[in-house]
């Protein structure tokens, strides 16, 4: 009954698609261009009050309150001072969880692998996700592998989704910071963009600059039992750095937010890096630091506990909510100048996480 | 303090990686390779005893049992003749979630797209992973977009991860088929693989093949409200078709498995296409097919449930599970012969979901 007949006709030639009709690297910058095609493409067709809590990730109700996060790894390259991109994989999506508030429990892991990727460097790549996984005690509870023809990836992406358990009396959100609320942060800034950025570029530099990729939930259950819902905010400044977090904050919860240069704490080759290349440090991605906003009496202890655990050694207070210009973050400089922290509208640095 | 060098010199020339040191197409295939990737790379690094159960997902122990699972999705073309990339991201997971027993209630999905993308590709990939999310009831809850660079991809991929809740009294497994048991399926199979390869590799059928991308959870929800536990096994037969379920499901129980050729609910393009490439269609992909193991005296009644019903109006009883030869799938063919079906080696359609 049926017949072939080989090889059908080919289409005609397609109308050009204008560039503006097409993905862009900048897209996937966690900057304007990101905000805009989640805002006109993704959620107008998924909207659901779970997904357009915009969080992190997503508080699903049951009889136990879950927190499930989900992330895409792709860094260029796979492999950088400090860790590689299967610490990423693990740390990013449990600190996704932890800045929820939520206790990490579970974690899945599906792998797109290239054609042709040397199975030493898949093998380094998988001990450092199970080095990760056993260190904080968060097992890995399915996965998937798929492979595409090499030229259709880039060695490995990887997607991890983290489940975890959401307590009632702890619930740190990006639209709870209150106008005298002060902003910590855990630690110095810069540190993953640029080692990332160093080895893609084989720039050395005389202190070499590692990754801070780190699990951030045991400081995260460090603050909550000492300071519990006096932790307003918590956020890992991934993609986009602290600058795209702090306005993801300030707009969130319709305040605006005052830092202070001098207080940031820039590592000096971190600095050095970016004045060279004609970056901002508070754009660069950190994999291993939060930001905390604290009601103001609870900043000084948080501080304390931030300042005496092993991942909140060099934390800072670094600014303050205001009331004035609610959804600006504005900068006081060394100079006694003001600039506004604004998000980027494209991609400083692609690939970074 | 620090200084920068410019570029670094290259490494030196490192030594050849033989092939069998990389990453091959067949390791994709969810045939003999795929099993192989996986018990000597990424099992011995992440064994715990959840994951060890190497189900379709992970069974995770809470206040409410919780199912999860995930899956990469990186077909190729992203469309195809009933459906696209969106549809099985959406009803791939959801299946893998029912077939473990439980009701499935929320999903994640994560995005790696390419540079260049056409976003009206893009929007009709979103819109039917909306329309399925809104047709099953079951959320998209969070989710993740990265852009990589024109040709690191190859337009999109996509992870989704399912969570759904497993009551005590529904649990098929791989490993219940018991000796007796009654082998089902819920309709017509290869029409998926066929439906993706005929357009990808430009062939033209005078009855088209479409894809047969379903949710089969509701089919699921009819068997257990009706027979519950004498529901021993479901499996939907994804990549590595039929052959590769139940060659698992067989070594799963530590049985054996007669299949009979005649009754193969095999539709005549299917067959056609299958004679023409020279492939056997017990390894061609579905996507909204279900294969069910069930006991003897609820054989008849699950059959006609699967009958009356729109996902299982194609249903056909296959075969049997039996003592001899555990482990092993054999097929009685037409002519009064029989053959062992076994795993494939290696990929016969890569890339098919």
């Amino acid at each position: 009954m049926t017949a072939m007949h080989g090889l059908a006709e080919g289409p005609a030639c397609p109308a050009p698609v204008a560039e503006t009709e097409r993905i862009q690297l900048g897209h996937g910058s966690g900057g304007k261009l990101s905000a805009e095609l989640l805002r006109t493409h993704f959620l107008p067709r998924f909207g659901n009050p779970i997904l357009l809590a915009l969080g992190d990730g997503a508080v699903v109700p049951g009889a136990e309150t879950l927190v499930v996060s989900t992330d895409s790894f792709v860094v260029r390259p796979l492999e950088f001072p400090g860790g590689n991109i299967g610490h990423l994989a693990v740390h990013g999506t449990l600190n996704d969880v932890a800045m929820m508030g939520a206790v990490p429990r579970y974690l899945t892991a599906a792998f797109v692998l290239e054609e042709g990727l040397e199975l030493t460097v898949l093998d380094r790549v998988l001990d450092a996700m199970a080095g990760a996984s056993r260190a904080t005690g968060i097992p890995i509870v399915t996965g998937d592998t798929k492979v595409v023809e090499h030229g259709k990836a880039d060695g490995l992406y990887i997607t991890t989704t983290g489940i975890g358990s959401l307590g009632a009396d702890f619930r740190p959100g990006p639209d709870r910071a209150a106008v005298g609320d002060i902003i910590l942060v855990s630690g110095p800034v810069g540190c993953h963009g640029i080692a990332v950025l160093a080895v893609r570029d084989g720039l050395t530099f005389d202190a070499e600059v590692e990754s801070d990729t780190a699990s951030l939930y045991p400081l995260v259950a460090s603050l909550r039992s000492e300071l519990g819902d006096a932790i307003h905010v918590l956020r890992d400044p991934t993609r986009g750095g602290m600058a795209s977090a702090l306005n993801e904050i300030a707009q969130a919860s319709g305040v605006g937010m005052r830092l202070t240069e001098e207080s940031l704490p820039i590592p000096e080759p971190v600095a050095a890096a970016c004045a060279m290349l004609g970056l901002d440090p508070l754009y660069i991605a950190n994999e291993g630091v939060l930001v905390a906003v604290v009601a103001a009496r609870a900043a000084s202890q948080a501080l304390a506990i931030m300042q005496g655990h092993a991942l909140g050694r060099g934390a800072a207070r670094i600014g303050q909510v205001i009331a004035d210009r609610p959804g600006l973050v504005r900068l006081a400089t060394g100079i006694g100048g003001e600039r506004i922290v604004d998000l980027l509208p494209g991609d400083q640095l692609p690939r970074i996480c």
